[in-house]
């Protein structure tokens, strides 16, 4: 028993890494209410005003403050850097991706076209030395991707059947478990990887064997250089942190070593607040921190966690719009012995939006159930009502899958933290597929032959069957090519882009799951219910391609609990997996999907020609699964049922709801608004739904923000979109007229 | 038909890559004798002359010129390059692997430390950025192999059981196709990897088709660089060479391009002479071209294969002495149609040797049968008796296995032109192994367990059971290890350091073999025979362990035509071949194993403790399939039938026999001698024997050689070592004490 686990109880975690055995043995449920929260700090005000000062100068400067074009980002590539060199004494918890603050560093290794696209997009001119390295000497993920692309995988990423891919940026989705660099100090660990090296393959050696060696080589290189990166801050963490502060610092250094190497769309910190409560605790019963300070710690590191910052492309923040990390964090959730795992820590966190106002990052979590605390849902629900900043998942149906310890890697999907990552993969977009079942393959807007040639539809009205049979045969098609796609890039990434840093803090041992994803969900459910109990009739143009649809009579459409529709959305996810089951995936990895589209469904929206639900071409898709603008005409409620529906057995990967409520709509006064979500948040997820993001504002707030950005009071408005928050004025006008369109309930 | 083939038959080799065909269609036997061979032309001399000059000042220099420190080497790191920009227009082949002749490039892919350490060993300093680039931002393939490598595996390579494992350099050993260069041009050959490219895998991404498209794309990046290499030179290689002088000069470009981007231990250039015969006739027939001009077009090429250059390490030196670069050349042999092979133009080649004196380079290699024409094999022999520079292979054993369009990857392995290429994999000493049966797994020398920890043997008298039931253990622990230890390496070379230039002039299906190889096949041999029919007491020391022996009474020995010592020779072989064909190996590639040391029979020996032969500790093991020194007491004959009856298919990989004939002993005069040495290499061959490596000279020439290396005489001095030729005086004192130790054969 080391002396900075002093206090600490259990067996287990001591002899192997098991963070969840430690956080099982110490940690204290709270079931009190968040009287106890501290404001913030004199340097806690301090910082946050030298931070709001940067990202108002950042924001002046058309979203990018400084940008590093000398460095090739890593570990240990830069010194120490503070939030202000005159006010460091005051960060309780340090350490900057690059030498200064909202500075973005140079990542050539996912590709260096798009490094350096980033840069000069920016006004920033990349060292032209950087051209030769990464281009002749090294290769890049990118290049090494477009060498291997089939002519078919080109065509449909060009035409946006298959869109945003991780194949020109860091696939992300990898949660490190960071709370071990706290628990066990660099060494400990270095020491397990090594004897995993040690054990890793019985001297036969086929590839995945010589692989897997390789990589733990470098997981170990990365461990270590995480011990410099930390003493160049003037700490060691070659041993166990030993109280809270150290603790926090400990495990942020983890994750800085993530993210100073990888620029993964999704950048999870993880499920840390019950992990770092039993430090907190530990050293209040010590009488060694004050909640006022407890507070500070936690408020800083989240302070680091909103400073997270990557360059980026355009053409990537068409898909993910506001400067997005998914630096996603947890609190709450239910554990296997029955005890709820809400810790002071956890109203902490959310108190971090008191304390600093809303803030899109870290992308808050609370892993809900109605048997959390009232105590705690009605103080998350207040932050809600408030700032609009947190989303809710269902603990009830992810605890099967995933045990008590899991962590969103993204937006909305789960990993065991520790022991799984996730072969992200972007999406397939559905709703382009049944134009191209109609269509004998050739993409409307294009006009080129994407899909399998299948013989067009011509008759005057669809024939739901004749559809049916042509719409299998292209997603037997999609589900192939997907997969493979994936496949190729997923290898590539490994090759060429490899996590060692996050999969250092991940068991040798992993789990890997094959994350796939659908767009466009609810435009299929509800064309294919107008083709089924309306008349649909096609507008064709000379080449027989439908082009507009006609309905006549009308049809249940998804989101209004009707279970005609809903039967059809149920079909379409289980259906799709099913197809995609079928194939090899890289590392025998375990296939799943989400329903989930972020921002980009107003580009993929773009790209998909007009549909027989009477969506017309060029407009969003809805997001998610969410039912689509305007066709939810029966209040809240019954949206929610109707996604609610969705068997998250089919989607592990995540079914992403995202909803408004008008203020008025749910309550008159604070008091019974939080009331009413509470209510509302029960209710959804004891039918088995899997997240919800929760708005409470009217559209008026949106326009007014949308035509006077300058306001102060808009500064930091956030919302939440499908899977994350963005703060409003980040977003283009597009996406915040698309925003504005969505339906914003006035009603139960 | 393009212009260029004008005249030429055939169809298969027009719509598809088919050199052999081409030949087969084209080629016109010769079977008359040397005398319409021309000498040397005035640019010839001149240009051999400033070679000479600076090959001077490089040996005065320590044996290097000059290196790169500044550029890393690719196919269009440098522009044109030429012996003296003088005389530039008097070379009729032009291309230089840097921007000066005999200036060696800088090659970090290998190893960025070997690539360092070659620089700074010879007073140079590599520029400090590639420190950087090829540690931080580019991993070298001898780091990825470092990384993986089991403790097991550094434990055998340390102690020398298995050595000259290519994990710090090039593996080398794949001949691209360069003819179809000069056949087809560039553009043709883009093509036809573009549609196997497109015809890559049926879209199902499993990691072996995502590779092998990854490296397709390579390939097709090497083909079009090289188009820009030549262009800098003035020519268009785009299309078909149109005349000899073009198919010379694209030819080389080919090899050209592989030599500045591979520094492989052998770069052979391959079966060129048939090829090229067809051009220079055709040209000669057009009144184009004077045998005069076709001579000094082979001359030129032959100068450029002289000047191939190497930064290397001296521990590879030790392995490797004199510098060698295989640039490996055959001439002759036999066709499936029952026509020889033998052409003007493998007179022309070897001719070279006459017009600029003896070389070690390129490793001229006659393909040998008793049925190629006598004047041939007169002339062949006059060669070897003038210059010792040439080695003879068994075209009659090798044309079984590998066609009549095979060409030699290093030495004396036979591949496949155009057709297959070898995964390298150097040697394990099975003498050493015989010593670990005796000592229970412990190194005599470094007094480690490196071996299966079996009991020591303690009899008084070594038992010839005993030692076989444990040596069956050894070998067999010996054959999984190295076997396993080159898949990694393998793996890792294919992924730091891929052979692009070459594999794009091979064909996409290639098929891959798996070159082990056997060291101190003699001494464990003639060591069994010993314990067998002799008396052998081990001398032990207080741990036990033998180090040294007493042999009492007499034994057969190995090279003296008993089948009794050869016997065990034939079951050696067998055995270790049938052992390391258990295991997987790497892309599933066909195990062979040669018995061929190199010149590093002398490290081997060193680290070779005494042994039941007689041989003391620290001597040179015998090189090859040779005899051990002072076994063969029979006369050349006698010890040239017991290496005759290895059989050739357990050693598919080559079985290298290097003899050493005083003049006196071979003739009177030049006619007796040649006459005797044709008889000779009849008799050899015809008993199917694979290799001989044919040196005439006595001892005391070797004497006066290395004690005045500064005679004129001796500055091109070339003798034949194990698989190749070397200059005399470029070996090390230690060597060329090993090479006068050698039987010198005084009697038939």
């Amino acid at each position: 028993m080391k002396e900075q686990w002093r206090g600490f109880k259990g067996t287990h975690w001591i002899s192997d890494v098991n963070v969840r055995d430690f956080i099982q043995n110490n940690y204290t449920p709270y079931d009190g209410d968040s009287s106890f929260l501290a404001g913030p700090t004199d340097a806690t005000n301090k910082l946050w005003g030298d931070l709001q000062k940067l990202q108002h100068q950042e924001r002046a400067q058309g979203g990018v403050l400084d940008m590093e074009t000398e460095i090739v980002s890593g570990i240990t590539a830069y010194g120490p850097g503070y939030i202000s060199e005159g006010s460091k004494d005051l960060e309780k918890v340090v350490g900057l991706q690059t030498d200064k603050p909202l500075k973005r560093a140079f990542m050539p290794y996912g590709g260096i076209k798009m490094a350096q696209e980033a840069c000069t997009t920016n006004g920033y001119t990349p060292n032209p030395k950087f051209d030769q390295i990464f281009n002749e000497y090294h290769k890049t993920h990118n290049q090494a991707v477009y060498d291997a692309y089939t002519p078919e995988m080109r065509l449909a990423r060009k035409n946006k059947i298959l869109t945003g891919l991780p194949d020109t940026y860091g696939r992300g989705r990898i949660v490190g478990d960071y709370r071990r660099v706290a628990l066990y100090g660099i060494d400990f660990l270095v020491e397990q990887k090594q004897a995993d090296l040690k054990n890793c393959g019985c001297g036969i050696m086929v590839d995945d064997v010589i692989r897997q060696r390789e990589e733990l080589a470098d997981q170990i290189k990365a461990l270590k250089a995480m011990k410099v990166m930390a003493q160049s801050y003037g700490f060691d963490i070659s041993q166990p942190a030993s109280n809270a502060r150290e603790a926090v610092q400990w495990l942020y250094f983890g994750y800085l070593a993530a993210i100073k190497t990888q620029n993964g769309a999704a950048m999870s910190i993880g499920r840390i607040s019950t992990f770092l409560d039993i430090y907190i605790n530990r050293d209040i019963e010590e009488g060694k921190l004050t909640e006022s300070e407890a507070q500070e710690l936690i408020d800083h590191l989240v302070m680091k966690l909103r400073m997270v910052k990557f360059a980026r492309i355009p053409s990537y923040q068409q898909l993910f719009s506001g400067d997005p990390v998914w630096a996603t964090l947890e609190v709450a959730g239910f554990g296997m012995d029955g005890r709820h795992m809400v810790t002071k820590s956890d109203y902490r966190f959310l108190h971090t939006l008191e304390n600093m106002g809303p803030s899109p990052e870290p992308n808050l979590t609370v892993l809900y159930t109605s048997k959390l605390p009232e105590n705690f849902r009605k103080y998350a629900a207040k932050i809600s009502v408030d700032t609009s900043s947190i989303q809710y998942e269902n603990d009830d149906v992810m605890r099967v899958e995933w045990g008590d310890d899991y962590s969103i890697c993204c937006c909305v999907s789960a990993t065991q933290t520790g022991k799984e990552m996730q072969f992200f993969g972007a999406r397939a977009n559905l709703a382009k597929a049944l134009l191209y079942a109609m269509n004998g393959g050739i993409d409307v807007k294009t006009r080129m032959q994407v899909g399998p040639k299948l013989p067009k539809i011509t008759s005057e009205y669809l024939d739901y069957d004749e559809v049916m049979a042509n719409y299998d045969i292209v997603l037997e098609w999609l589900a192939s090519l997907y997969v493979n796609v994936l496949n190729l890039i997923q290898y590539m990434h490994d090759k060429y882009y490899y996590e060692a840093a996050e999969m250092a803090l991940i068991d040798t041992d992993v789990r890997r799951t094959f994350a796939t994803g659908i767009a466009g969900f609810s435009h299929v459910v509800d064309s294919l219910s107008a083709i089924k109990y309306a008349k649909v009739k096609p507008v064709r143009d000379a080449d027989g391609i439908s082009i507009d649809f006609e309905i006549e009579g009308d049809f249940p459409r998804y989101g209004n609990d009707d279970d005609r529709a809903d039967e059809i959305a149920v079909w379409l996810l289980k259906n799709f997996l099913t197809k995609l089951k079928k194939h090899h995936t890289y590392r025998d990895s375990e296939p799943t999907t989400s329903i989930l589209t972020i921002t980009s469904n107003v580009v993929y929206g773009k790209a998909t020609g007009a549909l027989p639900d009477g969506r017309k071409a060029g407009e969003p898709l809805a997001p998610g699964a969410n039912p689509s603008y305007g066709a939810e005409k029966s209040g809240l409620l019954a949206s929610l049922n109707s996604v609610a529906k969705l068997p998250y057995e089919y989607a592990l990967d995540g079914i992403s709801n995202t909803q408004t409520i008008a203020p008025d709509a749910l309550g008159h006064n604070e008091d019974e608004r939080v009331n009413n979500l509470v209510n509302v948040l029960d209710g959804y997820f004891s039918k088995g739904a899997h997240h919800l993001n929760v708005n409470v504002f009217g559209t008026e707030k949106l326009l007014d923000a949308m035509e006077h950005p300058e306001k102060p009071e808009y500064a930091n408005f956030t919302i939440r979109v499908s899977g994350y928050a963005v703060k409003f004025i980040d977003l283009t006008r597009e996406q915040q007229m698309d925003v504005i369109s969505r339906t914003c309930h006035k009603a139960m």
